[in-house]
């Protein structure tokens, strides 16, 4: 598997040509009737269409063909970082998700607060789906739990869903699942596969120990199982492998979490798109790299509403001459992955994909549209090369080889 | 390199929603006069060229660019096995390509008849390429062979040529060939480069003894060498890499062959493409995938009969509307390579390629042909890649990461 970060980390170059780029979540559409036009088609994008006449398109295949991404693979795609080998696993990409910045070596675990009967055994795997705000209170209880030589963090998170963070040096994450996916039996106990893997099951079995207790008198929520044991994943950073400061603009806290993961700073907060862009105007001469990231394409197109989501990008459309104005050398319009309104989920079509900047060669391509990017300049390329490519069209990548 | 099957194992969805490939062997042409059309420009495909404005089309490539694959890894992409990691041995495909169905351990050989003269030096490596009457007779000597603790299998294949099957358990295939490459020179002794194919070495020595015995009064064919040791290919099964129960309507021999090593149930026989559909129906209800064949679009090719080729195409056309009445969730029509009827041999070029579900994103494209497919949605891709395509447009893939 060709690595292009072996490469990108030889070659790159510091200057001060700026890039930026402009994420529209799950961009890429389908039609809702045979031949009709997508969500991107269908809007009026006069700022990405006159883009488009300028750059040079192409269709981003996420992780391979016919593989639809989570944010996660789909985020680090566009990062550079092959969604393949580097994986986030699954405690890790929940804690990422509600904003917790993970510290090396520590295991995020996703937790279910669940329902046991006199004899142990589960009866409700989901804890009759209790309301945010009842585990919001159970998981303050929890954060009385010490375990010695061991920082624990525990953070709610939807319903009957937690997070626990294990700190403390050498806790390994081959941990396996308690939740035995079943009722009826209990939960199991946590088993490590290797030496550092049991530690963090002896804190694990610690914790919920003591949770036991805490938990006994709850009607519902009596007792909690963990799944995915995860480390923070080990992601080269975007200082080391291209050389740029970069910064992250993004109101979500999932993809403010995927840009730390890879060494962004983490600007804001902000809330709506307008305040993303005031930011970007007022830090714009502090970094290299800027990630603005745009949910509302994803949203929509989840619940199944492609008024709305044509809505959305109309809106993000209005934005890029604001964008222009700040001349960045190299200015790209993508999406992590198609999230068709016609199929109200994430899918594994292609995500048209803009490039603009002065070194891009003519494709004819008259608007920013998934049909238009079929006969772009950029073809059809893994998400995985769009940041060699954006570096090549800043000046910030030297020749390979003499 | 990325291993699809790692995903599509862990991904898949078992539902209702049904697949069928259609295979045009050696599908894909050339003009025989500079801007001429090709052989599938010149057929008339009214109902290929209606299913190409509702699908999406590309250009399936079998191996890598500039290489052209014979059947074995030409099918094994398309369905979905990577032909460069995956490699049939020459014994398995020729035993495979006569429709022996190998076993697990099974050792497998291809064989030429030679002619020895009193010294026992060979004389001529083909023995007079031998008709294949006259060696199916031979065939039936060799059976007699005994070897204690294996079974022998001796199968005829044509003119000079047969297959030994060895049957045994711990044989190991990494055997050199007993064929010299030369004239005026003994064959060679079986030599093994492991313990497990020493004891093969062993074997074919004492079946080379014996067979020497059995042809010494041949006038021609009075010894055999012995080329392409080779093991069943271990090939993971349609059912665990796709989750898909999957059906092989094929004439000849070789495709049933190559579908029957990927788990594919062999339906049949069957002798004609109208035997293959109206099989296809009898059987829709009953499997989750059909792979079926279609060979002469390949053979017409390799007779350099551009006319025959055209014909064969348009009575591969005609056969759509009843595919269509079965409405499969998926319909993939493409073929394994392409084979130009101007280079009368199986060629490099990509195969153009359609598919056709609810949710192809319209890529503009008029008819099924070799020039409409560079406009297409899938672009040039890997032919390993179509079977993620299949599973993704069936709703059989669910999400890769969160």
């Amino acid at each position: 598997m060709a690595d292009i970060h072996a490469l990108t980390r030889e070659l790159h170059i510091r200057n001060d040509h700026k890039i930026v780029m402009m994420v529209a979540d799950g961009l890429g559409g389908l039609p809702v009737e045979p031949g009709g036009p997508t969500e991107l088609e269908a809007a009026k994008t006069p700022n990405l269409d006159a883009l488009a006449r300028r750059g040079v398109l192409g269709n981003s295949i996420p992780v391979l063909p016919g593989i639809t991404p989570g944010s996660g693979p789909g985020h680090l795609g566009l990062f550079g970082y092959d969604p393949i080998r580097y994986v986030i696993g699954r405690g890790a990409l929940e804690a990422t998700g509600i904003g917790f910045h993970l510290h090396d070596h520590d295991v995020a675990v996703r937790c279910n607060f669940c329902t046991l009967d006199e004899q142990g055994n589960i009866v409700d795997r989901r804890a009759g789906r209790i309301p945010t705000e009842e585990s919001t209170q159970l998981v303050e209880k929890l954060r009385s739990i010490q375990i010695p030589g061991v920082e624990v963090f525990v953070e709610p998170v939807k319903e009957h869903r937690c997070v626990v963070v294990f700190r403390a040096p050498g806790l390994g994450d081959r941990v396996a699942d308690t939740d035995p996916q079943e009722t009826g039996v209990p939960p199991l106990e946590p088993v490590g596969e290797d030496e550092a893997s049991r530690k963090t099951a002896e804190v694990a079995a610690e914790f919920l120990r003591q949770a036991r207790q805490i938990l006994a008198d709850q009607p519902k929520a009596n007792f909690l199982t963990m799944r995915g044991f995860a480390e923070k994943p080990k992601l080269p950073s975007y200082e080391e492998v291209y050389g740029l400061k970069a910064a992250a603009i993004a109101v979500y806290p999932m993809y403010k979490g995927l840009a730390k993961l890879v060494g962004m700073e983490i600007l804001g907060p902000v809330a709506t798109l307008e305040e993303q862009i005031a930011l970007l105007e007022e830090v714009y001469n502090d970094y290299d790299f800027f990630f603005v990231h745009f949910k509302y394409t994803d949203s929509t197109g989840e619940d199944g509403n492609f008024a709305a989501k044509v809505e959305k990008i109309e809106a993000f459309d209005a934005v890029f001459p604001r964008i222009e104005k700040l001349s960045p050398k190299v200015l790209i319009v993508t999406g992590d992955h198609s999230t068709p309104s016609y199929l109200r989920s994430h899918s594994w079509h292609p995500v048209p994909t803009l490039l603009v900047s002065d070194c891009c060669r003519p494709d004819g391509c008259e608007a920013f549209s998934e049909r238009e990017a079929l006969q772009g300049g950029l073809g059809h390329f893994e998400a995985k090369y769009l940041m060699s490519l954006a570096l090549a069209n800043a000046g910030r990548l030297g020749k390979y080889g003499a």
